[in-house]
């Protein structure tokens, strides 16, 4: 048997932020008979998945769908569209950001990276600024993260669009909406982004496994003379069979699974009442951290993630030590800090498959954790939380008509 | 498709006590393809099961498995050892007592019912009292209730077999251990009990459908000249067949397989344990509900129950509006309140497959909901309960050496 | 974990006479959440659950529905219309007509058993013959088994209630389905059976746990006087609950998921594609069972099982040497011979979720068992039924517009 | 909910070569909550299914395991070892040696493609030939399929691991083993391959989804001067980490619990005994073949798949309308024919999780289809499968001593 149970009773709580928690219902999708890949059935699933990817992305252009993890998602946003050498305009917005600089390098590309310091998102003024000077057209992209997975800090990506055009650049602009998609509200026509770039293990409440692009007329154009070498990860393989709903090599069938019952979880809560109730879980998260005194790392509140919130460590206290209390005496888990933030920051997952019960439960855990780790903190944090929760709790219902009766799914 | 979706995120918090919250390990035992109830593979499982069941009761004896709810074990116990006309003393616990009399009586048997006010548990001298006087020995049972769901109160069992043997009373003692059994210290040879009832779908964390009688060999004995009628609850069939690990007609295969696999969790965890974890958290809830200023219905500290605390509701508040708040804005069923305390109490269930955190969501979703519904109370319970939990997590901890190790389970 | 692993690989063929293979759908839906029994939701699954049940039993009147194997659902047909001493005309099908003539005189009735030789069903003339000469109208009720599971013989109900009619008697007619509801055509109200007893694990393709008692006004009726004792069997206390869809005592919530769902599989393949299936694999059964020159133990082809057939070993051979051979070698489960046919058959089962290619890999188990075992036999079964299988395919396909289409289940 | 119910009733029989039909325990494994890929507890998960992946491969060197399907291995095993520009000697074997082949020059590789009539493994002696006329040691790699799934034919890894070192030539040797690890033997040490490619979803009986890479000494010392460029498939990345059990990028965790589950079965069995059972299965359907008068497309005996095989149409009958006869009536998927075999042949998979009856069934499906779609032939096909299964049943069974017996699990 699987390695799982070393904690002595009751549900795990798994609040990093992403994977997040896997519903039953996609749980039990997933498990299900594996098909023919090349039959029937599999053709309206495949048809089904990628069709109701488009409303995610809210696009009416293409989206492809991998076996794969969103790191192969952002390699195929580059191979697809660039050429050996070609420069490159990423902006240092944390971790993740720089993961993928990196790879932009081993894959042949000249960056220049934007320097940040890991608690704002990118700024579209600075985007304007080397845009404006790049006048022979040098960057043939922009690379942004739509949220920094490891800062909890969220772009503005329709602001960053807005300074592109603002230079008349015609850079392709690339988004990274790995953990964001299916929690924040993103637009990928509305906003003129041309490859977005997603995962299946955040909002879209999938274990990891699948990833996304999302392909505007503009990129699939550009993949036309980009030369960087691809096979895996090329557009036009999958583009030609995934009209009628197979894929050029075999798909992870049984996740496609789950990601046809996700989507139909996503459509049926609507994804704006999705949007608002991350929007909300968020804001109680924060009232609890500015309860306890303890710092958010982002410094913009007009830039904090729906998603996560990352919370500093007071001077001479480690992140991880804490984190292995709580996993120890409270059953959960917290995310690391990363690279620069390593144990000086744990973040707090909020996204996904969740609830106001499950935030409480995840705030007491860790109110409980700075206690029992001797961390200087003030108490109050849950109860902050649920003030802002029961408050709220009224107008948040409003949208949902019905939500109190019984709705048949079927 | 079931309409179990009506909730628009998260995990439901089913805080009734009992069915109890089912872990997926369980879940996935049930979801095992049903195998040849008179094969090889069956006669093995059954055997583990009936084994198990034994080291639960703490009985050398003899335990027999119903395809059937708890209230099918009542009935068994009581046409199996008793005949028409026969006298039963009864003590008025609560509403499964009373219940369980009601059975008695429409089985044709005479049942002389212990009056008592539905906030105590049996009084062991009031037994006394009563069966001293039946210098006779007219009443061929004594029926009492472990654990009373309706009330959140534990009766005394071992005190109550003192009693009887204090007067040389030849009555059975039968006990109702359904809400108690694998949550509660229970040990159905130590204390003399004759027949023990139980069923799955408490503390043994299971759906429900399955229930038990354990059986001492008095009680066996009385069977043997007991005359009401009988056949699908007699011990006999079962008895005649069991130690081959069959069973007389058609078991609940699947269930089965979920008890296997409960019993394996229990004994991992080991019951001790099991039952500290039961009462650390069940004395965090009254921690809670004392701070709110609102009364435990349970009148005796020395019984409070380790499973369930039932609140009662301040003068003209009514506890099913209160419910319907906290299920329509945060997704936790409550107990309600039975019979006679309808509308006047909520219970909280605190049992089964349960943790500090969970139990904390648990808490907030009431102080919210308090809030919400305009129920007088003063906040500060899920803190309190906090604190008393980060009080006691390092020593709940240590009697399990290796807690923070990852332990195979095969 | 639970002991069901030992073959070394593929899948277990159960053709057994139930339970039957459980298909993962059902297996899936079980695997849910239990939910608050006594919340909204549950009360739209018992609706939805029972309403089904009454298209399954083709009545307008009641259903009831057990937790508890199909010999409790027997005890509820009994005790809930019949009195201490009460006469009762039952017919000798085979072994479950004898267990249920058993526990009818167990629980106190008169049972006048018409004898049979286990291998035709009940004949409507000899009842005739016994109810016209009971002019005092001694006899309250005559119990027919509709399917003999241990014979694989079907008895005509509709006949025996011309049969009952052309006397005037007033006997109540009490008819067991447990093995043939949701395979063989059966019309509770159409056919004027006053109790129809049935379980979850044959057609219903369900796991053991639940069983069935519909209801005509007429054994509802008789209901307000009968006095066996009952409790748990109760109709009158599930009659005054159900309508909102809730239970008087705790219900096996996750069965019922597994209900749900078998409902709207029957449904969605249509209950007449059903029975022709099941009717169609059974005679493709027979073609083999007939060309290897063994016996078919139902001696009248106009009472053949389209469920089961039960196949007489030739003189000298065991059949349970035969059956471990077959399980040992084949990881298949045939169904033993009982009682007075202990190893002198054994029988196929072909009901449920089941399939030409399945069929057709349990009668090449049979076949090669036969000649492991060194049982005299001819060849080409197999063949035999594959001819007629072929030849009938298309006719089989018609019925079903759309069969070859992708239909979307919701 | 996912649309997979286009068939009337009862199991698919899914006989492509790959994906196979995938156990329960393997889906309920992977029907796990997802859990922190930074944990303690994937630590352990990661290191176990390491550790057995090397077992499976026959391997004491480095395993990598991709969250990708077979394809994205064979890219891994390339851009790892290879430079712009490298020459690499590939043998055109079938339908998927073409594909790696067409990867490697859209990689930038120059291929040297040893025509092959698709009828034939890889000929030994025309390696020889070849890297014998290669003295500048131009060729960096030899690529080979070692179970060629589109055609059926096994090359000999061992024989040109001799011609190889016949010649005192350089080149790695690279060999997929998508389709036949885990039911093939194979030995990555001992026969000296350098890069071996395979997937979950053959012989691993898991769903598609991850791949892998075994990676020899001199391998691992090519990546080290290789320059395709590359970033995902990087095993320096990979080989990092791995030996705490943890991956440079979110691995696909659920699918891990599958492979954790897979290699528990496939390690219960014994190997020897899963190839042994592969090779008698595939023997009896080549007996079928045999028997209906049609040709297998594997020109050399010696050559024989284990794991499908490939039937060759007769002159004027398209394989694609055979199919899809045998899919609409009798809810089977066969293989069909690719590129230039389409329409010419069908494949039948009789690997992974599969047994004598299984099988029977299988063929019984084709005997039939063969009969409904008008496709000349000869009956008998199942029956001599069948005679070759009961002939070879008891030594089939004798590698495995107490297969009668009830094994436990855990």
């Amino acid at each position: 048997m699987i390695p799982l149970q070393s904690h002595p009773s009751g549900r795990h709580f798994l609040q990093i932020p992403g994977p997040s928690n896997v519903p039953d219902r996609i749980l039990r999708a997933i498990d299900n008979v594996t098909i023919d890949h090349r039959g029937p059935e599999f053709g309206e699933l495949g048809k089904a998945v990628l069709a109701g990817m488009k409303k995610i992305f809210k696009t009416e252009s293409h989206v492809v769908i991998y076996p794969a993890s969103g790191t192969g998602a952002w390699e195929a946003a580059l191979v697809n569209t660039l050429s050996p050498g070609d420069h490159v305009l990423m902006a240092e917005t944390g971790h993740f950001a720089t993961l993928w600089k990196r790879m932009a390098e081993r894959l042949g590309l000249h960056v220049q990276f934007m320097e940040g310091d890991w608690r704002h998102g990118v700024d579209p003024a600075a985007v304007t600024a080397v845009l404006r000077a790049d006048t022979g057209h040098r960057f043939k992209a922009l690379c942004v993260v739509h949220n920094e997975t490891a800062t909890g800090v969220v772009t503005d990506v329709h602001a960053v669009r807005k300074a592109i055009d603002a230079c008349g650049h015609p850079a392709l602009l690339m988004v990274d909406t790995i953990s964001s998609l299916g929690s924040v509200d993103y637009r990928h026509d509305e906003w003129g982004v041309d490859v977005t770039v997603s995962g299946s293990q955040k909002g879209l409440m999938l274990p990891p496994g699948l990833s996304f692009n999302a392909i505007s007329a503009k990129a699939l154009q550009a993949s036309e003379t980009a030369t960087l070498r691809r096979a895996y990860w090329d557009w036009h393989d999958m583009l030609a069979i995934n009209p009628r709903g197979y894929f050029p090599y075999t798909p992870a069938t049984n996740l496609l699974y789950g990601l046809h019952e996700a989507l139909e979880m996503l459509f049926e809560e609507g994804l704006d009442n999705v949007f608002a109730r991350h929007k909300r879980l968020a804001a109680a998260t924060r009232a609890a951290v500015q309860a306890w005194g303890l710092d958010i790392l982002c410094s913009d509140p007009a830039q904090y993630s729906p998603v996560l919130t990352a919370v500093v460590m007071p001077q001479g206290h480690g992140a991880d030590a804490f984190r292995a209390t709580v996993l120890q005496h409270f059953n959960m888990s917290l995310g690391q800090g990363l690279s620069k933030l390593s144990d000086r920051v744990f973040r707090i997952g909020h996204l996904g498959y969740f609830n106001e019960l499950s935030l409480c439960g995840t705030l007491a855990g860790i109110e409980m954790g700075l206690s029992l780790a001797g961390v200087p903190h003030r108490q109050g944090g849950v109860q902050a939380a649920m003030t802002m929760l029961a408050d709220t709790a009224h107008s948040s219902q409003e949208g949902q008509s019905g939500s109190d009766d019984v709705k048949r799914r079927a």
